[in-house]
Formats: C-alpha cells, structure tokens, sequence
C-alpha cells in the first residue's frame, strides 16, 4: 500500500512508497484512510525535530488525524463491523489491564506508543488500531470532518475540562490557526463573549472566525489588543484568555489583557528554548492562573463528537486544501494566505 | 477447599462447605485467603436481603474484605509473584478494552461483576482476582489489618475523594462503627477538629474514636449534640458533617448542625423504604450541599494503602474478633458491647 | 401614600391603606415604585406563615420583588441622581464596617433586615433603600422587566454559582413555574441541551417553556418522566436535575433521573413538616450530589442584569398580569390556567 | 510621636522623625504600635522602588505589619475597648457602601490606601485604621507573634485558598524566607508530606525549617533537588511546588520536579523585568497549572489567628532580631547568617 513516510533523520526526507499492509491483531480493527490531516507538529518532524530520549523510528509512516472506514476486524472486536466511519485517537498499544490503563490514563501505560512519531501513523492506506482507541463518526459528520476531530479535541480539553467558562465571561482568544478557532467555537458554545486576535496577515482566518462566532475580532499589529480588551471589559480584563500562539509577546499580552485572578489558558507549543514573559510579575501582583492545556483523553473525544454531530462544531470551513498521498511535497509547503488546515487522502 | 457460602434465598442458610478450588486464567492470580472481614451489607444478605433484578447467585462464596497472598499466577500476569502479600477491589470479570474500563470506571464495564455479591467471593481458601483489581500491601501493613483496605478505602474516597476538608474546619463524625472510625482517621489526617458522636451504649466505640484522634465525643442519646456542636463553633455550624448511620432522624440532626452552605458527607446505606427528613427545608434555605458517597476506585486504594503505610490510619485497633470459617455462625452473630470489626479466616 | 399591607397576624387580612412616605437617611435612596411582583413566600405570609423566632411586625408593607425610579437621593449618596431607573436586592440595615458586611455577606450582619418580611417592602408608593443594596437598570430593561431581576437572580444563583454546567450536558428542570421558567433559560444560555417538565395543567407555562428555550418539554402527569429523560440520555441519566417545585414525589423522580455521580439542584422551598425522600438510597449508592440553591448576593444580580440587558434572559413573557395595589385582592388570588408572574403597581 | 520615615524619593533617605499623632476618625481606632516587622517590600521602598502611576507620598511613615494595643476609640466603634491587643491588615479609607466593600474586596474600593506606601504606615508610636480592618490577638498570642499575623496571612492565603492539598500529597517548598516558613507550616497542617529546599548559605533557615516540620530538607546548591524530588514521588514528581524565591532558575526548577498536571504556586515577587523561564514547554506539555498568590483577605486573617492560637503556626521562632525605632539603619541592614524576621518597636 502506499504510505508517506520520513525516511531520514534530519531536515525533509519524506516520501510516497510502497509498504506492507498491516494485520489486525486481536482487538484490534483495521482502518481504510480516508483523510489524514498535517498537524502543525507534523511540520515540526519535518524540519528535523527529534529529541535524543525518544528518537523517531526511521523509516516510518507519519500523521494522527485521520478518518476512514473499518475494512477489517480483528478477533475479539465487538464494537464494530466492516464499513463503519471512523476516527480515533493517536495511542495504540496500551495493554488494557495495568494500573494506568484501569485509572483512565491509557497513555502512561508502558506500552503505549504514539502514531506517526513512534510507530507508523495514518498517512497510508490502511492502519491497525486497538478498539478502545477507535470511534465510530455520528452520521452527519463526514469523513473530511472527521479528520478534524483530533484537533477539536484538543481544543475541547482546553476549554470544557481544563477551566469553566460562564455565559457572562468574556474570553480572549490570541491566534487564530486551526486550534484558535476550534477553541472559539467551544467557548462560543459555553454562551461567553468572545474576542478574537490574531496578525492582519491572518484576514482571512480573522473573518473565518467572525462567521463561526466571535463577536470581536482585531488584527493584533493594527491596534492595541490589550486596550480593545479592557475597553470591552469596561477596564476589568478578560476573565479568560486562551493563548493559542506560543510567542513570548504575545504570552505577555495575554497576561496584561486579563482580569485581577483571571486565567490564562495555554495551549500552544512554546519555544523550546525556553519563555521570556515580561509581565510575569503582573499575573503574581494580580493573582492570575495560568492553565496549561495539552492533549485529551477518551472522554473529550466523546464530548466532541457530541459536539460535532449536533452541528455546534464546524470543522469544514476549516478545510482549505486537500492533496493526494502522491502530492505530499505541495501539501506540507502550501503556504496560501487563506491556508488553515491541510487534509491528505489516498 | 474450604468456603462459607450462602445456600438458600432468604433469611439465613449459611454454611461452610466444600467447594472446588479455583484455576487462575489469563492474566489473574490465585490468591490464599487469609482474612475476611465480615461487612454490614454482608449481614444484609444473610438477612434476605435480594432484589428482584440481580438474584443472588445461590449457591455462592460471601465476603469481600479481604488479605492473602498469591498462591499462583496466570499466564500473561506481570506485577506479582508467588508469596506477595496482598488484598485486591472487589470487581472482576472486566474486560480492559471497552471504552469504560480505558476511562478509568471498570465497575461500568458490562462484564463487570462484584464478589460476594454476584459471584463467589473471598471467605474461602482461595479466589482468583484480575491483576489489575491486586494490590501488594506495604511491608508494614499486617496480613490482618490489609482485610481492612477495603472499608478504609470506602472512608478515604468520602474524606479525601468527594469533599475538600481544611486544617481550619470542624468536622462531626456521625456514628462511630467501623467506617465512622475510619472516616475520622481520615479527616484528621486533613488537619481538621473532630466530632464523633454515637448512642451511649456504642461507649467503647466512642472511646477508641478518642484514642485514634477525636477531639470530642458525644453521647447523642445523653446530651444536645447540636447544641455542643454550636457551642464548639461559636454558634456558627460544623463545616462538615459526615453521616455514617443512615438513620433518618440523625440525618436531620446531621442537617441542624452544619454551618450555612456547609456540606453533609452521606455515606451510609439509607433506609431502603425511603428517608424521612424533617430538616430538609432548613437545608434548602441553608444552601447546604449534601454529597453522597459510595465505594472508592483505583485511586482511592493506592492513597489509602499509602497512608495505611505512613502509619496515619490504623485498622489494627478495630479489629475485635477473629473466628475461623467453621465458626461463621458465631462470627456473624457476634454481638459484643465492644465488637468493630468481625474477621473470618481459614 | 398607598401600600398593600398586611394588618394582622393569620390568613388574610391584607389592606390597601394611606401610610407616611418615608424619608432617606444617610446613604440611602428614596425609590418610587413602579411594580412589584408577587412571590411565592408572599402567598405564604397572607396564608398565615409567621415563626415564633421572627414574628411578622404587623401591620407592615408587603413586597420584595420591585422596580422603580429615584425619587430623592439621601446625604452621601453618590451613584444615583434623581430619576434613575432602578431595582435592588431585599436586605437593608446593614452597617457597612463590621466583618461579615466587608467579607461580601451583607445578610450576616446583625443589623441586617429583610423587606416586605422583616420591615416594610416595595407595595408602596416609596421606599427608601441602601445605595449599595440599589442598582441601576441597563437601557433596554422596561420598569415591568426590572421587577423580575430579583427572581431571575435566585435562578442565576443556582445555574451558574453553584454548579457548573457544560455545553455537553443535558439537564432536567422539574416545575415550569416562574423560577423553573428562569432557570431554564440560565441553562440554555450554558448551551446545555434542556428538558422541562410539569403536570398537564401548566400546559400553558410548558408552551412557553419552549418558546423560552426548552429542546425538549413534558407533561408529568401523563408519561413517564424518567424514562423520557433515560430514553434521551442513551440510559445514562441526566448530567443535572433542577428541582423547583418542592413536592417529595418530584424530589424522589428528579433522583431517579439523574445519572450517576451527577447532581440536583434544590431550589423550590420543601415542605415545612420536612421531605420523604423514596429515592434516597439510590442517591447514596448512586454517589450523587444534591446542592441546595437560597436567595443571591450582590455579585450575582451584576451577572443576571447584563444578561437582561444581553436579551439571553426574557423576563418579559414572565408577567401575564397586572393590578393596581387597591386591587391587590384580585392580584392575590389570581388563578388563571395561563398565569405565571403576577405584578402590582400605584 | 516617633516616626520611622522614608524622607525623600531615590534610595534611602530613611530617619526616625518626630511626627503629630493622629486622631481617630468615626469608626476607627487609634492603635499604640508594639512592634512592626520590616518585610521583603520595605527594603524595596528603601531601595529606590518607585512607579511613575503611584508615587511616594513623601514624607511617609513605612511600615504595615503590625501589632499594638487599642489606645483610643473614635465614635461608633463597637468590637474594640481600650487595651485590646490588636493586629490588622494594610488597607484603610475603604468606604463601606460600595459595591466592592459590600462584596468583600475592600481593596477594589476607589477610596482604599494601603498603608506604610500609600500612606502613612506603622512604624511609629501610633496609627489609626477602620474598625473593620482591625483583628483582636488571641489570648495566648503575644504582640510580638502578632506582628507576623500580615505574612502568615500571606502563607495561608496561598496554601489554604489558591488550592487544595491533601494528606496523600507531596508538597515542596522553594526558598526558605520568613514566607516559606509560614507556607511550609501551613501545608504541614493539611497532613502533606513536606520537602523545604534552599541554598546552603541559608542552612540556618533549613535547620528552622526541619522544627518546623519539614520532613525532607536539600540545600540547593549541593545537591540536584529535582532528582530528590523525582526520587522521594517515585519518579512521578510533586503534587504541589511553593515557589517562594522569584528566581528564574528556581521557577524552571519547580517545573521540572512537578508531576503531570500538578501545580506550582507562584508567591514570590518575580524580576521586575520579567522572567525567562526556560522549562516554560514543559509546563505546557505536562498539562500543569501556575497558580499565582498574592495578598490575603479578611477570611485568611480570621483562619490564621485561629491556626496561630492552635498553636499550629509557630511565627515565634522566626523573629531572630529586634530593634528600637531609633536604631532603623542597623534593622534595615542586618544581614546576619541567621537572621529571618526582623521587628521593629518604639
């Protein structure tokens, strides 16, 4: 079957190749892809990111967003049958009978490996997944949209189980990329104010986010946000700020926007040579929190299907471009200005 | 081997009877029993006590408070070996792959059964428990007390689990049986001030409540407990109050003692006609909170166990009997003055 | 001037009479009435309700719900000017420097009183009231709407400060009265998916309910409640039940609803002679949370006046009649099939 | 009276002055000052610390931890009688009929100063403050404790009310100050397991920490305290970490030795020119929480005088120097090994 796959350490070496189809083991179902889409940590893989203490397993199949179709059962699998739409989440292996995987945790299980960076992942024809791991797509979510389910869910985590938001809060949301405006939505859905900002090269991203509710929105180099911020809050601050950009500045301009023991929420991948957060004092003197919000578990993904099926999650405006397995250079170069999320297929 | 089962529906029909030995399967062990702690709701069964949905399985093995070591192991079981000294949850037969058992609620999954209950439990020579449901009790926790980590961790998963207790507040203690000293146990541990309080002839019960760490005691058919209660708070109302009786009218009494918007800890098995509770009203206009709580999950018994270890919970000091399986019928209707807590062993 | 007091003690007895206006000491405001609301507890009082502890200071005016213009402004005053539009909460008296009044909790201070209960209330030409306990009322809420901020704040006092409800949630309101009318919409405007339900001949109130906003409403008296509510949560029960009615067989069906470890909310005032609760037990072994929900403070009255103002709360379709005060015999005895809100004005 | 004065902007410029004495306005009382204990904030002032938005009122009595007894009583005080032994907190001029008074938050009120920066402070023979803000000393603690009432308070406020520790946790405490000592005992109160770290020049502070009740101590110098940590959780990390140093280093520290989705509590006053935090990634990827604490409010200083006459709250040991208001110069340069409070007194 075809896969895309890093071949090399280092910066670039992906390729489109030929690889063995793999086998359901027991309890496990395997997964005709549909649509698997390029995550911004895909990108990262890409350019040569590779940690000493977890090596990536050259070669390998990338990519962890995804949605297809059961072409296969393995023995034991109760859940399903063969045709049923899917998505899933990115753990496989866990062994379903520790203390962790019993606790919930199923991603501190010694066995448990992550698709697309430790083992192979979804940007090929066929992947095996565990049942517990896979879940069925509602009827009215398409397959496209059900690629988007692994970044809704993390947008979920962020905003339905990491804090709670109230209908008379307003909340903030700093950059407006995929995750932004996954995050908007789920706090638009709380029935809270939202304000969304983002640099004036994002337009288009910026008026994507006024059709999917914000009731603000500002080009951060083009006016003062915190100012905007605080005219709005009648000069009490937000009362949430969810900071989806990971830059220092914009780090500090979150804490300066938000209300005397508000909270910030941060949920974007900071640099990883550390953070210079020039008003850290600030959210001291003010007895601010700062939530950090990273992944989900197996709950968000039931939350957000929830979500996605009652219409209250729109995932297709995000989809921009789709490209063949083939096409996969194009795809992780495209650089449109309209560009938010990338979607590859067989 | 040897097992004190219940033979007959309805009131009565306990025997100690010979039973086959049980084969540990893929991923369980065999454990030696070594002491079973007879519980309130065991007495319940012996008592009839049936519904018509789940029937008792007759004939089968009581008991689900228990200590042993590991007699052998299944295949695929990783975390013990022959000898370890352990006691375990009272649920098996769960499958570890269904999205209940991944998110931490075993007791959900549909295969799930419980010891003593809807299958044969632990007052035989030996059971068999999955590995993921077995604990290794610490060095220092006696094969004795480790019979008591399940009504512990019943206490823990009330004290620690289900409210927020502060080294500031006043706690009451309700009933001093065998949970109420426990759920004591507990709220000292938070650093609390302690109320105990039971019917005077529960005066040995009131008095090991002294020596484990209450502040005060009460005889509740002797003085005005809530008025000792606001005498003690300055007029104000205990902050918590935990009821372990389950009695209506202490329930009221529970209600007339907490401060307003306090929180009453229910965590006795109420009357099965129905609760008559004439404050209930003074609880509305009080904006009380009134938290059930109901057994423990995997968490609660690693935290109990630690503690069991610290030294901070003693179980040892609340056991007042031991009789072997062929005195069951001595055991269960033990009725001492001082009895606690009633254990059987082979 | 007119008010509608009550002159003596027992049933009835209620007078429109010719009394002296009041006059604005320091600090306080003197308001002129435009309407005031008849209340639940106000029908207690004219049927007789009076305890030994605080007896009713006959004759007195009655009247806590108002709205109602500044006719003058007392010495020290310095947010209101004559003419604005206003509401306010009931307690007057309070000091201003003892430590509960600066620790946010007005009602505790000893001088503390309550209008149209303690003292005399809003069913009056006048009344002269704290500046702090006063509020002015946003541009787009009528005089007519303003007398429903007081009820609006109970029902946001029990939605969003003393539970949490998710976008995800489904949840039950039990009484399509004015404050289950209200409570409805706090939830909706959680985004939670919401269910009412009442006895048949509140059909009117249940018609409105879903106009206000109820996905799915339901005669108690002619299905199975509780099975509706299983049926439309996948058997799982609902994540919250808002109890507002106060009646036993209400309280033990909303237990019967309610999923495990989930919560009901209790708002109605129970029964003075106290609660028999059949379902009780299954709150216990259902590890459920009742949280009792009384009155508001002044934070929660900002919240619910900038939903008003919002237009995410009608209070509006709410009032079906209206009286002048020397009809207060017709407004108290008002029995319509279609009424809701009764109001009184000069 | 005598006065301990800052006397003109830049640094120093402190003098023990002669000043008038005040007088007690309606509702205050006058306080003879017994001692006054010169914080981390005073050196600060000392040192030049000035903002452009709020600039010294020159000439100003520093000072605002504080005891004393009650010399004078001004029209309409009711708690207080010449003699009483008093303490209080740093806010005056609040008025009392605001709405931030009347919810608690006297120091939102647009009247309210702090004193020893805003105005005059404590050190001097006299100072007058609101009733409201004023706290009579437990019999049992002597007026020299009670000048440490304000940083215990600080303490609490972050251990007691920023989050909830149980007795299950670990808890470590960065930097061990007068403040780590006061949050070190506060967090032995709550039955956690306690680990104090500092550098080694401040051994004489560890040793203090260990009677304190510290169960693990580690000079941070000489050891790697991130290992300790990770080793004494059994690799998991710890629950919670007390950040109490400000010092970059020290907050990536705190990071790396925190478990998955625990939390630090920032209490310290960070770099004025922001912090740059290198382990800021991982934060985000270990889904934690930054909880910042500042300050304290009426309730923290009513659970701390009753946790100072519990005797749990040793604040006795922590004065190791006393020095007459005369000799100023030599108490803002003490710079003994030892030295952790130093008091001032007339």
């Amino acid at each position: 079957m075809k896969a895309v796959q890093k071949l090399e350490h280092g910066v670039g070496y992906l390729g489109c190749v030929a690889v063995e189809e793999p086998k359901p083991t027991y309890g496990s179902v395997k997964i005709k892809i549909e649509f698997c889409g390029i995550c911004g940590s895909d990108l990262h893989i890409v350019g040569g990111f590779e940690t000493p203490t977890s090596p990536l397993p050259i070669p390998f199949t990338m990519g962890h967003e995804y949605s297809g179709t059961i072409a296969e059962i393995g023995e034991g699998v109760t859940q399903f049958k063969v045709g049923d739409r899917v998505t899933g989440i990115v753990t496989k292996g866990f062994c379903g009978k520790c203390r962790s995987c019993l606790m919930g945790d199923i991603g501190r299980c010694q066995d448990a490996i992550n698709i697309g960076y430790e083992c192979d992942g979804a940007m090929a024809e066929y992947i095996c997944m565990p049942e517990g791991a896979t879940f069925k797509l509602p009827d009215n979510v398409s397959l496209e949209e059900g690629a988007l389910v692994e970044p809704a869910a993390v947008a979920a985590h962020a905003v339905l189980e990491n804090v709670d938001i109230k209908p008379t809060d307003t909340v903030v949301v700093m950059g407006a990329g995929p995750i932004g405006l996954l995050v908007l939505q789920f706090i638009k859905a709380c029935g809270a104010k939202t304000i969304l900002a983002d640099i004036s090269s994002a337009n288009a991203r910026l008026e994507l986010g006024k059709k999917l509710g914000a009731d603000y929105t500002f080009e951060n180099d083009k006016c003062n946000v915190i100012q905007e911020v605080r005219a709005l809050t009648f000069g009490k601050g937000a009362d949430f700020v969810f900071e989806c950009t990971g830059v220092d500045i914009v780090i500090t301009q979150s804490i300066m926007m938000t209300k005397r023991a508000g909270t910030i929420v941060e949920l974007a991948l900071t640099s990883a040579e550390g953070s210079n957060i020039k008003a850290y004092i600030v959210a001291v003197m003010q007895n601010m929190r700062i939530q950090f919000s990273y992944g989900h578990n197996l709950g968000t993904w039931q939350k957000t299907l929830q979500m996605m099926a009652d219409g209250r999650i729109n995932t297709k405006d995000l989809v921009t471009h789709k490209f063949k397995f083939e096409d996969f250079d194009e795809a992780f170069e495209c650089n449109d200005a309209n560009k938010i999320k990338v979607l590859l297929h067989p």
